[in-house]
Parts: C-alpha cells; sequence; structure tokens
C-alpha cells in the first residue's frame, strides 16, 4: 500500500504525450494549444481613436486655437484622411484610423459643436492634456513577431479571439485523447434493463463519461462479464486502441476479481495496488510500457468519483499537455474525527464564507455506496493522512465536481 | 446612466423560460433538469455485501462459535443463497446479496481459511461488532419513491450517475437557447481576410461564441455593415429566429452607430443604456415584449469581456432555469487607485495563497482595446463606485474566464 502523494507522483510520472492535430479555430476553445501564436502585425496595427470626437494637431491648440472648423468625418473602417488647415478638424469615431497631420482627440463631451453661416465647428471646453489623448498609439500593445500565446496554453475565449485577430482559421492543439471506460461486474445491468433483486443498473460509466466529457474527452463505454477468458479478450483488443483504460471494478481481494491478474497477462506492469485513503483504498494502476495506462478503480461510485477528480482529471490534463488546474482550498465548518491511518476524502458542500473563502460543511454519507448522497456535495476535502481530528477552521484542499 | 447594481436588477427581471425537451443520457450533462427524478426502488435495493470476505449469522458467533464451515460462495449478480447451517457460513464479495439466513459480513482481512479432510473452514480472530457488519442495508441510503433530484437542478456527473441507477435513458431539460452574435463595424474583416491597413479582423464574435459554448450555448455569428436599411432588414429577421442577440460594437455616440435607433424601430425597448463602469460604459439593454432579448455590448474586446461574465453569462444560466453560480472573492494584491464615480473591473491574475484564500495581482492593461493584455489575466474584480483606493488585503468579487 502506498500513500497518496506517493500515488500522484507514479501517476504524474505516466502521462503521455499525444501527437499534434489541426482544428477550426471554432473547435478549438478547450484544447490544448501546440504552436505558438505571434502577432501578424502590430496591436493595435494603426492609431486607433479611441473615443468618438474630433481629431486636431495638438500644436495649433497649444498655439492658442481653442474652435475648430470640421473638414469632414473619419469613420471606423475608413481608409485615413489628411487635415488640410491648421485651424481645422476631423470628426472620428472609435475604432478609426487617426487622420493624417492630426495627432489628439478631443472627445464630445469635451467640446461643444454648433453652425455658423451653414459651417460647423467645434468649440473646446475642457483642454486637451497632450499629444495622442484618447488615441490607441500602433504598436502600443504588442508590436508584429512579437509572441502573443506560448504552446501549451489551455484554450479559452480570450486565446480564441487573439488567434482571430492574427489571422488564423486553424490551429495546431493537442489530439483528443482515446479514452475506453470498462465496468465489470455480473451484478450490473444496463440502463435500459430491468434488474433483478439482487442487481443494480450500471451508473458508473455514465458518471466517468460525464466527468471525461467536462475535459473534453470524448469516451466509449464498455461493459466486460467477470469471465476470465472474455475479458482477456477484450482488454487485449481495447489496450491496442486506445490510450487509458479506465476500470471500475474488479480489484477488491475478492473471488471474481481477476483483473489484476488479466492485466498482468496481457503485459500491463502494475505500478501500485491499494492507496493509503479512504474511500478508493483498492485502487489499481498499471502501464503497457511506452504504452496505454490503465487505471483500474474500485467499483463503488463514491471511490469512483474520488479516484477520479483526485487522479485521472490531472492525468488527462497533463497528457493533454495542460497546465495543471489549481486546487482551491476551503475552510472547514464541522468537526471531523477519522482515526485510520489514511488520507480521507470527505464530500462537502461549499459556499462563499463573509471572508470571502471559501467554506466547506461535510455531507453525512452512509458509506462508499451510498452515492445519492454526492447529489448534497460539490466536491471533496482531502484530509491528511497523519492526522485524526479535524477542527473547524483549518483549511484543505478542495476538489470539486460542479462548474 | 444606471449603475452596476441596477444593471443586473434590470437584467435579472429579464430572463426567459425556455421550453422543455427530452435528450438522451448521455447528451444530457451540463443541461438544466426539468422534471423531478425519484427512486426507482430502494438504494441500495437488497442488503448489499460491502466487503469481500464470509457472511454468517451473528447468533451464531455469539453463542461461541468462532470457525465456520464454508457452504459456498455468493458472488456479485448471483441470485441469493441461503446458509443451511449453524455452524456454516458462505464466502460473498463485495456488491453481493447478502445470503438469506445471515446478517453480518467478516472481511477476509479479519479471518483466516484453512482446509481440513478436503473441507474448507473460515477461523475468525476480530470479533464482529454486531449485526449488519459490512452490509450495506436495503434503502438505507433512498427509500423508492423518494425525490433524488428536484427539478432545476444543473446536471453534472453525480446526476448523471443517479439518473442512470434509476433506470432512465432520456431526461427532460430545457431547449438549448438560441443566441445570435452579431458583429458591427466597417472596420472589421473576416478572419479569413488580408485587413488594410485602417482594418482589423473580427475576433468579439469569436470570443462570444467560445465563451458561450463554455455555458452549453451552441451560437451562431453574423456581421452586418454599418447601412441603417441592412441592419433594419437583417435585424428583424434575426428577433425572430432568436431568443437573445448579442451585438458587439455600435453603441457609443459615433456618427456611424445607429443601432438604438434601429432597435427602437424594430419594437426592441430600451431598458437601459450607459452604465456607471468602466469598461463598458456604453452598454445598451433591451426586449421586445415578451420576446427577445438584446444584448448590445460596447466594441472594443475588453469591454465585451466584462459585460459577458458580468451579465450575459448569469441570464443565459438564469433563462436555462439553473442555480446562479458562486461568484468567488479574491484578495487584492497592489494597491489600486481609481478615481472616476464608476465601478472598476480590474484584469487580474489569480493564485491560491498561503491562507488558502484566492489572491488577485492586477494586470496592467493598455485600456480597453488591449485585449492581448487579456491573456495574461485570469478573470476581472469587480471594485465598487463609491471608492477610489482599493488596498492590499481587501477582498473584492471576481469574475473568472478560464477553467
Amino acid at each position: 500500500m502506498i500513500t497518496v502523494t506517493e500515488a500522484v507522483r507514479l501517476i504524474g510520472e505516466n502521462t503521455l504525450t499525444l501527437p499534434i492535430t489541426e482544428v477550426t479555430l471554432t473547435a478549438a476553445n478547450g484544447s490544448v494549444l501546440r504552436e505558438p501564436i505571434s502577432a501578424d502585425r502590430d496591436f493595435p496595427p494603426f492609431h486607433r481613436v479611441s473615443m468618438d470626437g474630433i481629431a486636431i494637431r495638438f500644436a495649433n491648440f497649444q498655439a492658442g486655437e481653442d474652435t475648430f472648423r470640421i473638414e469632414g468625418v473619419q469613420l471606423a473602417g475608413a481608409p485615413p484622411q489628411t487635415l488640410h488647415q491648421n485651424d481645422g478638424c476631423l470628426e472620428v469615431m472609435t475604432g478609426a484610423i487617426l487622420p493624417g497631420n492630426t495627432d489628439t482627440v478631443i472627445r464630445y463631451e469635451d467640446l461643444k459643436i454648433f453652425d455658423r453661416n451653414g459651417i460647423r465647428y467645434a468649440h473646446i471646453f475642457a483642454a486637451p492634456k497632450g499629444r495622442m489623448q484618447n488615441v490607441h498609439q500602433r504598436g502600443s500593445d504588442r508590436q508584429a513577431a512579437d509572441l502573443l500565446i506560448p504552446a501549451g496554453t489551455l484554450l479559452s475565449p480570450a486565446e480564441i479571439a487573439v488567434i482571430a485577430t492574427v489571422g488564423k482559421t486553424t490551429v495546431q492543439v493537442s489530439q483528443p485523447l482515446r479514452v475506453a471506460i470498462i465496468s465489470t461486474g455480473d451484478e450490473l445491468v444496463e440502463v435500459t434493463e430491468m434488474p433483478l433483486p439482487h442487481q443494480i443498473r450500471q451508473s458508473n460509466s455514465y458518471l466517468l463519461q460525464a466527468a471525461l466529457q467536462e475535459q473534453g474527452v470524448k469516451a466509449q463505454r464498455f461493459h466486460l462479464r467477470d469471465d476470465k477468458a472474455a475479458l482477456l479478450t477484450e482488454l487485449k483488443d481495447l489496450l491496442s486502441r486506445f490510450d487509458a483504460l479506465i476500470l471500475s471494478g474488479g480489484v477488491s481481494k475478492g473471488k471474481a476479481d481477476f483483473i489484476p491478474e488479466v492485466l498482468a497477462e496481457l503485459g500491463v506492469q502494475k505500478l501500485f495496488h491499494e492507496v493509503a485513503q479512504r474511500p478508493g483504498k483498492p485502487f489499481w494502476f498499471g502501464r503497457v510500457a511506452n504504452g496505454p495506462v490503465v487505471f483500474a478503480l474500485p467499483g463503488n461510485p463514491v471511490s469512483t468519483f474520488v479516484c477520479f477528480y483526485k487522479y485521472v482529471r490531472p492525468w488527462v490534463r497533463a497528457s493533454l499537455s495542460a497546465p495543471a488546474a489549481l486546487v482551491p482550498k476551503a475552510i472547514l465548518q464541522e468537526e471531523t474525527v477519522f482515526r485510520p491511518d489514511l488520507t480521507y476524502f470527505l464530500p462537502v458542500k461549499v459556499a462563499i464564507g463573509t471572508s470571502g473563502m471559501l467554506t466547506a460543511k461535510p455531507v453525512h454519507i452512509g458509506g462508499s455506496g451510498d452515492f445519492a448522497a454526492l447529489l448534497s456535495a460539490d466536491g471533496f476535502l482531502e484530509l491528511p493522512q497523519k492526522q485524526s481530528t479535524f477542527s473547524v477552521g483549518e483549511v484543505y484542499a478542495f476538489y470539486g465536481f460542479r462548474s
């Protein structure tokens, strides 16, 4: 039996590096970028007017002029005009290019426009502070060829917008992970079936499929019977077609738990079996040398949940080359005693406390089979192994499973 | 001009109630449940063995017996067997039904199995604590017909698993929101085009599409020219086909900003225009009576971002009938002075501090056009209007835009 820390380390040493694939920009959100994105031109690409108003040459204002004849309008998207007269100005719109021979924008709020003999004038009553006022200057944010987004970035809407701006319609990202979810256990029947009194419908594979979907992974579900020969054939096939197998059930000490034995015969090297934690102690992890990894999770739903969010999700993220997610912390709201020499994952409901910090209230749960209780929980607190009394106000890592 | 609080209130009064639709369970994660889910039978549905070991009748142990002849094996998924002899036991596997005439399970760790004259026996060396030890009793978690998941729940993997367990393969959820994203502004060209020096590629509509996608909304993008007649025709059509229009650009005071005028002509009632905030002040919001809503967001990317995460996202969630998301708080790490009488949305990068609380470091940004700076930010702090100095250590609401 190994510790949680050791399990995390071993799993972290066995992440994959997925090949690169090209996707359209509109399909790229949530993927991990595998190429650097650079500016194709300056940001902004021109002196960009940032307020609606008028553009003047600042020197003319300094020379004592405060009323300017309007020579025309510079609209956003129109080619640049040029100011002709020292006592002239051009109306300018946000997003427009700054007209030639002007260097300062005065917004409408700071001037008064009036008509005299059919000619329009702008009178400035709030002095401009200096040249380039209300002008977003060319290249002031980024210069052409600057690196904007390094490879390895998890793409969010901000990156999608920047990639659009530089004119890329496709982008290189990590290939999708191929994950097989395999439920085992003869007590399980399909969701569509009416179970006999001693049977239950399978639910863990749905849980895992939905949780993987939230990580952008489209996983396939399989159900295998507790039959050694069938397991050998089927698992061999799945190992050849997937990057990861997630098995649910079949790893405790029971008579019909052939999984570790079958995996060994198929060349899957055991990296550990049993982690000093509750729930989820019988967790088994292994890998085919330079090949797919196998997470064999304990079959009860609460253990499956804990193992997924603590171990599988970070592995998925790392294998997609994404940076690790922040693990928030939460303040325990109720004294909790747990004596066994195990890390304890406590189901909790969280809220935002008066201090602004996350608070975590334990959800009382009937045992690791009581997954209906998870409906009232938002995630788990990780309570460390070498401690048995956890007091109100103490702060622990929180693994959330809701968005 | 109205306050941020007032804007939130007006938008909140104009959420929609979407019709109900039926989807398959595997497509339901992230949707909002619109029917209650009840237990179809007891949870667990039978006295369920929760440890591998042997099952005995506790009274026999109390009567002094500590070694039991193994009569057989009760596997998970197999119909129940019955114990025949007082000095007998049955091996039982996790997930199996508790055999008839037994009431207690002793795990393998607490016994020794041996063979005598070809007959197998189990000797118990750690006394069971009482009846029903290591048995997850029928109906102990939930009883048949108990409400498990109320309507209005945002479905996450935990709910998907429970719905599978009760045997439902389809589920009633809110219909998808139909959202049109409309960019305007003649300075914008398509991503595929090479912009002239005074033009830029459109990016806001990609940003909004990606951000909506994260809320489960598949939005369509449109680009309209700054031409009043065309805007009238196109917007009329879009108002008849969508639940919400999100316009980007066209709401400042400029010459070519026809949008509010055109919307008024089309019967969209203005609910507000201009919010006392930076960035995003020119934000316009309206609605056709009992019909679609229109968010007309300022055209610069940082304003678009702020308005989406502060206003549009909560509206989307409420219109899907989902409960409001928790808004976390973060500790400001750098003194910030902002004097205008406006709510200030400060771009920040967050981390988990030593106290376990989120910390927020301001990201210095060139102005509301500098959206490349958003690449270094994780979200915005909302700094209240009636304050101008924000000190290190103060705690403010954080709107994040990364997962």
